[in-house]
């Protein structure tokens, strides 16, 4: 399998993607194109002393800002790593597009340029987050701001292929994020989608309050783009405010300090079991291809992750299935 | 100063709510009404040992369930003791109302039966919440599923008047949830909003991402109730299942039980400082007399908490500035 690699996207690059590229090299996972401006990748290789044996570049000048208006990507940064990347994908060159860079374009971006299975209505951001009892897909986070209920339907659809396939969980129970529990519950888009996903081929179980997702409520957890986004940015907070108030108490005092050093291990394990980088990144679904985004703050480790989830998602078929059940449903309806 | 009680909502209902009146008139903190069922009131009062020398108490025969409709609590439910609770508060047989009982029942019988303060649009529930530096309001959390930009510019006001006044927050900071920054970002209501609160008369610092809230981000943040719900059951849901995984932890050898023990202290005073009810419950923005909700689980403290929280509001005439607020905004249109 070919991945192609977007080296000048996010906080940690060139270094981190291009590192993760060699890892993936040596320890043979696949085919990996570093795309990016060619005599920088050089560059950077030489000084990180990064061996660029097997590894092949595809030169792209520019890079895409953050702050850049998304849709930009197919016109004032179509020469950008990020979108000489999908553009591989779309040519068929590559098979699958890694990305540390903008959210905004590379959704615009692989949506333009390397097309949504067909019937898919919108392509949505699905990252697996850990809880205490197992993980759980959180679709949409972010892609979709305004959401119609066929779209939620067809994101539930999508999750549950995915978790099943890529994740191994058997029959996934679809929950829709909702503020109680009962049917009647939320805005109108929430009462619509409730009865839409009721009616759908899916393990639904009904409205999940966002309490109890990190307990194992269910393993796809559907949302509009908006509320998705609140859930896991809540989320990443109080995780992040709670890890560095403990900091306080562990720091306190000479005899604290010891105590803490004691339960460093178990502490250490616990942080990295609610880091959400260790499934990878978000997986783009319903693009026609993996198409997957790393945090922007992601070590090399995370693109390596990413990769093995894009291979596993080929491996798996699960484009092809994911293209039969839109197909399915839309025969329904 | 008169706090009619709600001696039958709640989980905890009747020990909890009696007991927090038994200590409230002890410590001269404020005249109580126990309302409720009175066989019922003195029955548990001789079995708990309770003295009820100086509470008045007021018989209501009927409980209404956490399930039942809550438009039921002027009909069916209309001698429920959180009903006539509100109505002594509505007669001016007291000045103030504390349940712990059904939030929808509670919002519906505040509206119907003690009324909205002239002007204001929605009642809005808003619970304090701590961060790691200091708190912030969270406004509406539920009372309004649906909401439209002049509601959550109203939710402002009241919301800015109230840390003002009852926390002493000086010129609070009013920010306005979305998932991102700028003012483009997010749902229509949350762009409309923006444009409304950036000419009122409040010290609005712009778009918050709920990532940075507990970090102290805003004083006030202003949310429609969909999302301020996802926010607080998110928000619960992580700190619950963290300090459980934080628990497996430290019961995991025998030395980290050690270890722990000596952290005890250090990890009591976090969860106090992560635990909400110390701000006493939800204010019911917007009402015209304090009307305050606790949590479901509340213990005697929580309620006693709210007694000290209406007295608050009452010493430092917030209704009446709210009042004024309303009606000068509304002359601004």
């Amino acid at each position: 399998m070919r991945i192609a690699v977007d080296i000048f996207g996010g906080d940690n690059a060139p270094f981190a993607p291009l590192k993760a590229c060699v890892c993936a090299r040596k320890a043979g996972i696949a085919e990996v194109i570093a795309v990016g401006d060619e005599a920088k990748i050089k560059e950077v290789a030489e000084k990180e002393q990064l061996p660029l044996d097997g590894i092949q570049i595809v030169h792209a000048p520019a890079v895409i800002p953050v702050e850049a208006n998304p849709t930009d990507i197919t016109k004032k940064y179509a020469d950008s790593s990020m979108a000489v990347a999908l553009k591989l994908v779309a040519q068929g060159e590559a098979d699958a597009v890694i990305s540390a860079g903008s959210t905004g374009a590379f959704v615009v971006g692989a949506t333009l340029i390397v097309k949504r299975i067909r019937g898919v209505r919108r392509a949505a951001f699905a990252p697996v987050i850990p809880g205490c009892d197992g993980k759980y897909m959180l679709v949409d986070v972010g892609a979709n701001v305004d959401c119609r209920p066929e779209m939620l339907l067809q994101f539930a659809l999508l999750g549950s292929i995915y978790m099943e396939k890529v994740l191994g969980v058997k029959n996934p129970r679809v929950g829709l994020i909702n503020i109680g529990t009962e049917d009647t519950k939320g805005q109108e888009l929430q009462v619509e989608t409730y009865k839409l996903l009721k009616e759908a081929s899916l393990n639904f179980i009904g409205n999940v309050e966002p309490r109890y997702l990190s307990e194992g409520a269910c393993d796809v957890a559907v949302a509009d783009g908006f509320t998705g986004n609140v859930v896991l940015k809540t989320l990443e907070g109080t995780v992040h405010s709670l890890f560095s108030e403990l900091k306080k108490v562990f720091y306190a005092t000479p005899v604290s300090k010891i105590a803490a050093l004691t339960l460093k291990k178990g502490l250490k394990k616990l942080k990295n079991k609610m880091d959400y980088s260790e499934y990878g990144g978000s997986a783009l679904l319903g693009i026609s291809k993996p198409v997957i985004k790393v945090h922007g703050d992601s070590q090399a480790k995370t693109f390596v992750k990413a990769m093995e989830q894009a291979i596993k998602m080929e491996k798996m078929n699960v484009i092809g299935l994911m293209a039969e059940a839109v197909s399915a449903a839309k025969d329904k309806e």
